[in-house]
C-alpha cells in the first residue's frame, strides 16, 4: 500500500567527507529531506568555518536533490559562552563522545567530572543547543551502554534545562531513562529495532551488521521497538548510517557501522506495518517528535513509499 | 626458561580432512603427541570403516611426526550395543552434536528426549565409552551453554556411570556442574583462558577470535582460569582448534573456529607463567588428568618448550 511521509528526518546520520560523502549523501536525500550531520571527520568539527565549509560540501554532494543538513560540533570541554554564541547560527546541536569510545572519537571527553564540564553546558543549556551525547563506557561490550546510565543521570539532573540526546539507544536500562528525567531524549536506529547480537554472531560472524553500540539482548530489542511504535514523545529516528569502505568492513578487524541509508526508510515503515503499529506514529516517530524536540523548521517535502 | 612436558594430549581437535588435514595435521604433532579428532567431517563419522580410514588419513598426513590419533565417532541414538561393541576397538569415545549448533553438526541431536537417547547412553555406560557433548541450547548466543546446563543434568542424573565430558567450557555455570556430578568432565580451550566477548567485538570485529561455543564474559573466563591453573582433577586441555580457509574467515559471513594448533602449548605455558602456576600444574592439565579421565595409554614422547 502506497504510504506518504511529511518530511522524514534522520537524526543521527554520518556522511563522510570526500569521495565517500560523494558517493553515498544521494541515498540519504532521496527519503529524507533534513538530518542531523555527525561531526567525527577527521579532524573533528570543532570550528563555525569547519561547520560552513562542510556543509558546503554536503549541500554540493546533494546535486539536485532538496536536503537541509542540521550541522553539529565535536563536543569539548573548553567551548565557552562567546564561542557558542558564535556558532550558534550554523550549529542545531553539539555531541559528546567520551574519549576513543567509536569512529574517529580520539579526541572526546575523558571522564565525566560535573565541573569540568559545568562552564560549557551551562551555556548550552542557556543558549537552547541540545547535547547529543554516545552513552558507553569502556567497559564489557554488553555492558558499556547500561554502565553509562549514571553518567546520563548526572548530566541530566546537574543541568536540568539541557536538551540531552541519548543517541542510538540500544538498552532496556536506557529506555527506562526516558521517563526518569523530563530533559533526556533519544535517538533510535532501524538496525537496533531489527537485529540482536545473534545476527551479528549468533550464526556466521556477520560483519555488515556490527556497529557501535553493538546489538544487545532480545528483550533490549522489544524495549526499543515498544516506545518506537508507540512514538513515545521523547525518542525520534536517528539512523547512525555509517559508511565505510567494503575492505574495512569483511576484514580482519572490522570497522563498526552499519549503512542503512538507502533502505532505512524503507524498513521503517516495514516494521510499523508488521507490529501493526499506525502510520501516524511512524510519522511521529520520524518526523514529528524531532521537529518538537529539536524546534526546528523543517522541509517541506513529501515521500512516497 | 625451557620447560619439559611429558606427552601433552589435546583432548579437543579438528584435523579437517582432504588438503587441509595435510595443510594442518603436523602442527599439531609437533607439540602433542596424541589427540582426541573429532568426527564432524562431510558426512560426519559414523561407521568403523569410516574411522579406520579417516585414522590412517591422519597418520599419512603425520608423515614423521609421532602421532596417536584417539578416534570419535558423531553420536547418533540409533546406536546399539551390538554397533558400539562392534567400534569400541577402534573408538575412544563419542561426540553429541545439537542439530545444527556448529560446523558440520546438521545431522545432530533434536531435543534430548532421554528415553530416546537411553539405549544408546546405557550401551555406552556399560562398554565405558566416554560421550563428548558439545553443550549449546539454539537460544541467544550469550546464554546458550548457561542455558544447556539443566540438559547436561539430566543426562549425569538419567546415567550416572557414563563419562560425560562437557566441552570446551566458556562459562561459570559450567565450572560450577564439575563439583555437583561426579561423572561429568570437561576440557577448555586455551583461547577460552585469553580472550572475553570483548576481544571478538569490543573493539573492531575480530574474526579470528570468532568460534562456538563465543567468548563470553570476564568472570567467566577467571571460572575457567581458576579451574585450569589449579589443575582441577575433572577438567583438561582441548584446543578445539578448528581450521577455516583465510577467505571463510574474512568475509561477509565468518565461519566460526580459531586455529591455534601451532601455538595452543606455547600459550598455555605462558599463561600458567603468568599467573604463577605450577608446571605440576600444567602437566596435569595438558595430560595427566585426560589420561586419568579416559583410561588411554599415552605415546611416551616429551616435548621442550
Amino acid at each position: 500500500m502506497p504510504l506518504t511521509l511529511q518530511a522524514p528526518l534522520d537524526m543521527h546520520l554520518h556522511l563522510r567527507d570526500g569521495d565517500m560523502l560523494n558517493n553515498i549523501a544521494q541515498h540519504s536525500a532521496k527519503t529524507f529531506p533534513g538530518a542531523i550531520v555527525m561531526p567525527n571527520l577527521v579532524p573533528p568539527l570543532s570550528s563555525k568555518a569547519e561547520v560552513i565549509a562542510y556543509k558546503s560540501r554536503i549541500i554540493e554532494a546533494m546535486g539536485q536533490e532538496q536536503f537541509t543538513p542540521y550541522m553539529t560540533l565535536f563536543f569539548k570541554p573548553s567551548y565557552d559562552r562567546a564561542f557558542l554564541e558564535s556558532i550558534q547560527d550554523e550549529v542545531t546541536a553539539i555531541k559528546l563522545y567520551p574519549a576513543g569510545i567509536t569512529t574517529n572519537s580520539e579526541g572526546g571527553v575523558s571522564g565525566f567530572d560535573i565541573e569540568e564540564l559545568r562552564p560549557a553546558l551551562e551555556a548550552m543549556s542557556d543558549l537552547e543547543i541540545p547535547l547529543c551525547v554516545h552513552g558507553e563506557t569502556n567497559g564489557f561490550v554488553m555492558d558499556r551502554e547500561a554502565e553509562f546510565a549514571s553518567i546520563y543521570e548526572s548530566l541530566a539532573s546537574a543541568f536540568p534545562k539541557l536538551t540531552i540526546i541519548m543517541e542510538h539507544i540500544t538498552t532496556e536500562s536506557s529506555v527506562a531513562l526516558l521517563d526518569m528525567f523530563p530533559n533526556l531524549y533519544a535517538t533510535i536506529t532501524v538496525h537496533h529495532l531489527l537485529i540482536t547480537l545473534d545476527d551479528v554472531a549468533g550464526g556466521m560472524l556477520q560483519p555488515h551488521l556490527f556497529c557501535k553500540p553493538i546489538a544487545k539482548r532480545p528483550q533490549d530489542r522489544d524495549a526499543l521497538l515498544c516506545v518506537a511504535l508507540s512514538a513515545h514523545p521523547k525518542v525520534m529516528f536517528g539512523s547512525d548510517s555509517a559508511p565505510h569502505p567494503r575492505e574495512a568492513k569483511e576484514a580482519c578487524g572490522c570497522a563498526a557501522g552499519v549503512f542503512t541509508a538507502p533502505i532505512a526508510l524503507q524498513l521503517l515503515a516495514e516494521i510499523f506495518d508488521t507490529h501493526g503499529a499506525s502510520h501516524a506514529n511512524l510519522q511521529a516517530f520520524v518526523s514529528g517528535n524531532a521537529q518538537k524536540i529539536y524546534s526546528i523548521d523543517v522541509p517541506q517535502k513529501k515521500i512516497l513509499l
